[in-house]
């Protein structure tokens, strides 16, 4: 698995099924959502521009993609819909081809850009680390088969041994 | 991470904070319980009468352990507690020792004997794949930090790219 045929693997409409566990107080949210993921072009402008805040030369990223959601938590049933979309760079390393950065317009964790460094396991596993001013995020995303996808983060505080949310879930697609 | 490290950093007690997806009917589970997982003897008699049941020489085995269980669902309110102990059996192999069997005197998905296979990932991550008459499962064990491990599983039917049940635990250790 590189990071073109992950992101192949991922366009498409996903319905996501997804629970956070919050430690601290052993509470279960859980959150249903439509995930939407579609190819971008290099020359897109927004691709350019997040290239450009993180001095990465456009020519070295592959693969760009827009990312948009939305969902309901059981969390707190007044609540807004959760909705949001970003745009996501990656940029692999020229010396390791399972290694690189992905850049993204706007983090999960906290509304600001953020890049983050991800590798390929052995076994076709993504692994995202993403370090925040106070926080940390690590995302683990592998395919049970090419409809089914699975998707673990954790939430650290920023020393790094403290987690304090886990989540996982589970995305059918329902699309090609 | 070799199966003896894995099975070292496993014993205590754990509080589990389990989720399963159940795909089809997109349900969501919400489980809480306690895990108690200590070692047992080479010589225990459980452990060789297991070992025994596969034709597998009790001296190939290393680090066999006990775990048991108890917890609720909130699936059915009325059900009488989740409630199990089981023995299992690391057997590695001879010329690969990431990999190996794991007996196992009564499974998760059936209430059988059950000898399913498992690897190591390069990132330290156990990966058990027991197939059984009518279905398969797929367990996915790391630790994220040495008092706190994730735990996911899924249940695929015996053809094997249906997935009915996918769930996930964040296990605290709650003690040494």
């Amino acid at each position: 698995m590189d990071i073109s045929q992950f992101v192949a693997q991922s366009i498409g409409t996903w319905r996501s099924q997804r629970s956070a566990h919050h430690l601290a107080f052993q509470h279960f949210e859980a959150v249903q959502s439509v995930v939407d993921i579609t190819t971008l072009d290099m020359s897109d402008e927004r691709v350019i521009a997040l290239c450009k805040s993180y001095d990465v030369d456009p020519s070295s990223a592959i693969a760009p993609f827009h990312m948009q959601w939305e969902g309901e938590s059981d969390w707190d049933e007044d609540a807004e819909p959760i909705k949001g979309e970003t745009v996501l760079v990656p940029v692999p390393d020229a010396n390791q081809p399972n290694h690189g950065q992905l850049l993204r317009e706007q983090g999960y964790a906290e509304t600001i850009e953020a890049a983050g460094k991800y590798y390929f396991t052995e076994d076709g596993m993504f692994v995202l680390e993403t370090s925040y001013d106070r926080a940390a995020a690590e995302e683990r995303i592998w395919f049970a088969n090419p409809k089914l996808r699975f998707r673990v983060s954790m939430i650290k505080t920023s020393g790094g041994s403290g987690v304090v949310t886990a989540s996982f879930a589970s995305e059918i697609k329902t699309n090609a």
